[in-house]
């Protein structure tokens, strides 16, 4: 792993450039720690005091009198609150070249993440079955970083390309190909770095020098999956690494479904590649969907597994199916970027022709000739009508006439 | 060829079955010679005046005084007028075990046509590029068909599988099998005959006994594509061969679209299993689409060319991406029939769990023991609630403890 301080690309203006106080940054270290993600009372609380009051209260757990916290936040932080690592944990970040982005920071991404407060359903993920966290969606209390990217470049041109662990060839095919494809069109590549599509589209960005983020489910200082440490450490070279774990936060189940919201989030529209039925990646989609991103799925064969949770995706309303990159590119660039080229459609020699020319012309066998009233009747095409377009026909060369006799042109 | 009569299966009742009178189907057998389909202008002298008025007329050519036909019926039948083989169209029907279906007759498809006189458009394809006819969509003047399904059991039930001529195995595999499935369901299979997607739809509903229908842009009596002519034997011995074209036509590219409006018509829907951009099968489409029919495309791989045209057809508002042929079937049976089942989803040991007991559980490492007040830092739940969790969970069997040490228990 890098350990050369990696500062965000386009520093912010001199204006915005005043450092976030030591103190806010102390505070919020030690806020991520204190309660499992997403913390909804405990993200209101803080919101309400300050993160600085909110941490002293926390830690002092105050029950009664004035201060007191609200018995939902004592729930959320009970089991950690005497776990005050932050002055450790942001030496590591720092001794890492990493960063801790703060609501206080003009690098939080504020706009994008406005949303998570407001989705309905546990996760964020209404109508979808399975395990879900008890607390709504919040947004994270700080997010830990590594890369030159910056966090507030988005939503607006990234786009989450998500998808099976256990991706078929052509899913990784698509992942990595399209992926590299956005990049290279000036999109953002959004991901969680899981073995399969995650880590194909990851790949696909970087390969041609393109922009890519990856959200992880655990501390900033953990490689999972190990395979993929070589490729966390290219990310956090050119793009950006992030997560709302603290430090040592070990990948766990549930991890996975609350990161989840962060990548529907952080972008202008989820692209799922492969899915499996009641998998990750239809999770994010719904939560996409429920923060009014777009979501697009990858068609696929009917008979792979893989793709039986795009094609259920498909079914509904909001969800769109794209068989071509542009249109990616269309639904996540801000209103007349990237628009669309219309396909490319195959021409024929016989385009533009009238109705009744090409009736006569078709009449025409291949190698004989006929007179125009034998064409006239094997077209159904009145005999004057038939004439004309003869004439026609002959001016722009594909029939010929012969003393009455008319006949195709070779070639 | 099959020279047995093939009465229809279902006879119409013997109020119904009074036969169409000698007059009307002769003179509705010339009509459907004397212009090329489809002929609005002559379509709606006919409606008006009646088929035998209208055929004395045409043959006679008035164009002056109280029965003068109107200029574009003349311009549509001037160049067949004086070709009538009717009496012999119908004697080699008969030969043949066919039958002439006129709208005079019980088993006319009138409420599946009715649509066709409205749909906008050249050929009922409106805003699709290429070559058009001029043309109104018009309905048949009459049917040639052979076979024993009756063509007014339709279009409810009926769905129309086409596609590419040159399908990929993908394709041939899923419009065969889809079939074969569509057919056991009770649907009746349609299309075209054609090579590829046409005819391994029609295969597969004949492999298991199921109802299948050939609309042809030829004469009865001719086996197009000649690959096919077993395969047209089957279908008109076991389901139906029909077409609007008189004995002898030949199929012409022109003919391909016209018949087209046909198969959109006579179903409640279009499943577009493969299909290349600007394509047959996607006119079919648009046509459906107009006449407010389902229209339902196969996803397939996004490499694939030949799934091109489903995937451009998905982006259109009224289109469905069906993944499952069960939901072809829900589309095209009548309300309340044919409903899909649920997607069978997998089930985990976890399910039911309460999101608090799932993090308790999953901070329990494999394979060492931990105590509640660990197991309550590491899931960041509440100690007493990481209690209540822990004695539900021993309950239910996955976890056990043995002198404040809990552990996950084996399998």
């Amino acid at each position: 792993m890098s350990t050369a301080p990696t500062p965000p690309r386009s520093a912010p203006s001199s204006v915005d450039a005043v450092p976030v106080d030591r103190e806010v940054l102390v505070a919020r270290a030690y806020l991520s720690r204190v309660a499992e993600p997403p913390a909804a009372a405990l993200a209101a609380f803080v919101d309400d005091v300050g993160p600085v009051v909110a941490a002293r209260r926390v830690r002092d757990a105050v029950t009664e009198g004035p201060g007191a916290l609200p018995p939902e936040v004592v729930r959320e932080t009970s089991a950690r609150r005497g776990t005050d690592r932050a002055e450790a944990d942001l030496a590591l970040l720092a001794a890492r070249g990493g960063r801790l982005i703060v609501p206080e920071d003009p690098e939080w991404p504020a706009a994008a993440l406005a949303g998570l407060g407001t989705v309905a359903g546990p996760d964020g993920a209404p109508g979808l079955e399975g395990p879900a966290t008890r607390d709504g969606p919040a947004a994270p209390l700080a997010l830990w970083a590594r890369g030159p990217l910056r966090l507030d470049a988005g939503p607006s041109g990234w786009v989450a390309v998500v998808g099976a662990r256990a991706a078929s060839e052509y899913g990784l095919w698509v992942a990595r190909d399209w992926s590299a494809e956005l990049a290279d069109r000036r999109c953002t590549v959004v991901s969680g770095a899981a073995l399969g599509v995650d880590g194909a589209a990851h790949r696909g960005a970087l390969a041609v020098g393109g922009d890519t983020v990856a959200v992880l489910a655990c501390g900033i200082d953990r490689a999972y999956p190990p395979k993929h440490a070589t490729l966390l450490e290219h990310v956090g070279h050119r793009g950006l690494v992030v997560t709302e774990y603290p430090p040592g936060a070990t990948p766990a189940r549930h991890r996975f479904l609350v990161r989840n919201r962060l990548i529907a989030a952080l972008t202008a529209g989820t692209l799922v590649v492969e899915a499996a039925a009641r998998s990750g990646a239809m999770r994010t989609a719904l939560v996409a969907e429920a923060l009014g991103r777009a979501v697009m799925v990858v068609p696929g064969p009917v008979t792979s597994l893989m793709s039986l949770g795009c094609h259920e995706l498909a079914r509904r309303p909001e969800v769109s199916v794209t068989g071509r990159v542009e249109h990616v590119v269309e639904e996540v660039s801000r209103v007349g970027d990237g628009l669309a080229p219309p396909p490319g459609t195959p021409t024929r020699p016989t385009d533009g022709l009238d109705p009744g020319a090409l009736r006569v012309r078709e009449a025409l066998p291949l190698h004989a000739a006929r007179t125009a009233v034998r064409l006239a009747h094997d077209a159904g095409v009145a005999l004057a009508e038939t004439t004309t377009h003869l004439r026609d026909l002959e001016a722009r060369g594909p029939v010929s006439e012969d003393d009455g006799w008319w006949r195709r042109r070779p070639g």
